[in-house]
């Protein structure tokens, strides 16, 4: 074991800064104005993130960032509507997921979980199908880590007088997502992933003319957009109690973006951790399952090595005895597990990790991390 | 401003112990073995504390106690259910609301803010409505203070053969409840109100063998606690990211909360500062809107005085500069304010409370506490 945390190559919960975990060391009274002017702020700042102006309000839902997907599809897709959703991964099939629980009328476009959305499909189903008036589709896929080409996508939906709902969880805070240039009705995102706060809310971006419309449609009580939105508007306070200190770290933790110089600061730390891993797994003989024009800065899925020597669950143990916490894949067509670049960590522990890993595959007797060439194909 | 955190006499967020808080200084990841101990032990202590033994599963939930509610009643009112909800404040109103949400067939007994459930009634509204197949009930009914008679309902509803949900937030871990003694399929109950950890988790303790009968009811992916415990149960793992700083918190306070005696210790704190602050304020002219007998020793309600010299919000703010943060109040039958007794604080506390009240009392000109007459009948 080592003396500090292990680092979390994962896609979260992530390595948080000291200063945003010490920022839980208080309570607050959830409907006293010191709490509540940060909570405004938190809101005011996530707004700022996606240029949204005056158009845009975020909505904090209580939970993880599916809680906030599910609030947001709920709010979003009324009973009269039809949601086409987009998937290559398990994230676009938990959207589906979520509106077989509500009983929205959904239509599917599928990709496989290495290709990314095809934005003139959409166009074809779009004009195919007059029923349909939402698209639903995930920025980063965290199943594969492929980046999906929200802006394209965008485009078409907006020219076929539909509206576009994005699930950015994993990429928010990291790649750019500007509602001038990328035209959508709301965003979902979290606590805990690229701004690197700790885990507990979920955050929808919304845009008011849209979130006006969405009154009665929810299927919850507690997962009620609008009347979450109403609440904080009317009142500056929550529904139901808030995540108190988890509210104030993610508000520090937007101060740390900030002060890292934002999107473009952040995701290019994150670039630079993805290109130290990929040179350096790739070095070991390691393979990525996508190309890297296709893959995100936000984690890599690796094919799993031919060697018969190397074990996962002893690489993935070896590595926590170092101070490293992979993640195991998710992929339904190929053996691989993932590593994350997010979270408070950089070049230094990136570096580290890769002698880990070497360290780990000497001790297994590894002599390299190469696939077998069927499951690289 | 004082130079300590403001002390929170609500019914949550609380006050909590540092030692809690520091236990947020960590972060894990939610696959790794270090934190799935956590996190079983977490369960398997909540199940230890309303004597469940075997017969009994902790399924948390992530987000406030009201998600947890939710949660539990889209598990077990399946859409050929009929549920019966005990009314005499919001709380129990919320719980009728969620089934508005869900569709849930219910019927509807109601009291005054200030009258206990009455189990006689319940047996009554039992004997006529066979169709009724669980009852919902509210343990403290934070919005007066009121303490209901849950092993009593308990009885009439076991007696008539049907099934009792219980909303116990404000009172688990502060007032017995032994599934032993009371006879019940679920409860409900939080991270943040009497084990005194901070907010993000709701819990659900379960009898098992009614839980695998809920299969498919839930209405809500997010909220589907049949399907989060069976994720539980078969991979450790939860199904979404959970709020990791607030379950490694909730384990730290659950072992505070044994260290002070479990549920006698902690009720016995919490009853010494009612007691404290009750004489306190009636010293000061304050009445309380519920006799003692009716009283939880949660929070206490106090009806607002009738000096004109006394404006709430001048009391709230003298109170807030002096250190202590109190509630309004949420009746809809009398013009009142709350004080909490839960969190970590004790004696010493309650008299500096006092202390503060009188103080500002002086400040403003208030004479005395004391409310005209109309408004105490």
């Amino acid at each position: 074991m080592t003396a500090h945390d292990p680092w979390l190559l994962t896609p979260g919960p992530l390595t948080t800064s000291l200063t945003v975990k010490q920022a839980m060391l208080h309570d607050w009274g959830s409907r006293d104005a010191g709490f509540i002017a940060i909570n405004n702020r938190m809101r005011k700042r996530l707004v700022d993130l996606i240029g949204g102006g005056k158009d845009f309000t975020c909505v904090p839902m209580q939970g993880s960032g599916t809680f906030a997907v599910e609030a947001m599809l709920g709010a979003f897709v009324g009973s009269k509507d039809k949601l086409l959703i987009l998937i290559n991964g398990a994230y676009g099939k938990r959207m589906a997921k979520i509106c077989e629980y509500t009983r929205r009328a959904t239509a599917i476009l599928e990709w496989a979980e290495d290709q990314p959305v095809d934005a003139a499909k959409v166009r074809d189903a779009l004009a195919a199908d007059p029923a349909i008036t939402h698209v639903a589709v995930v920025q980063c896929e965290t199943t594969s880590g492929i980046l999906n080409p929200i802006a394209e996508v965008s485009q078409v939906v907006a020219a076929a007088g539909r509206k576009l709902l994005i699930d950015a969880m994993s990429a928010f805070g990291a790649l750019p997502l500007d509602a001038k240039s990328v035209t959508f009705d709301a965003v979902a995102a979290s606590s805990n992933k690229c701004i690197e706060g700790v885990p507990g809310l979920g955050v929808v971006l919304c845009r008011i003319s849209a979130l006006e419309k969405t009154k009665g449609n929810a299927a919850s009580l507690s997962l009620d957009l609008f009347e979450q939105w109403q609440n904080l508007e009317k009142t500056s306070q929550y529904r139901f109690t808030p995540p108190i200190h988890c509210i104030v770290a993610f508000d520090q933790a937007l101060t740390e973006h900030e002060q890292e110089g934002g999107v473009a600061g952040r995701g290019g730390r994150y670039r630079n951790n993805h290109k130290i891993l990929v040179e350096g797994m790739r070095a070991l003989g390691f393979e990525t399952l996508l190309p890297d024009r296709l893959q995100a800065p936000i984690i890599v899925t690796f094919h799993m090595p031919a060697d018969p020597m190397f074990v996962f669950e002893k690489f993935y143990d070896g590595l926590r005895e170092r101070g490293f916490v992979i993640y195991p894949g998710k992929l339904t067509v190929a053996d691989s597990f993932r590593i994350g670049c997010i979270g408070h960590l950089g070049e230094a522990e990136m570096r580290a990790f890769l002698a880990a890993a070497k360290d780990v595959m000497a001790q297994l007797g590894v002599a390299s991390g190469r696939p077998n060439k069927k499951a690289a194909e």
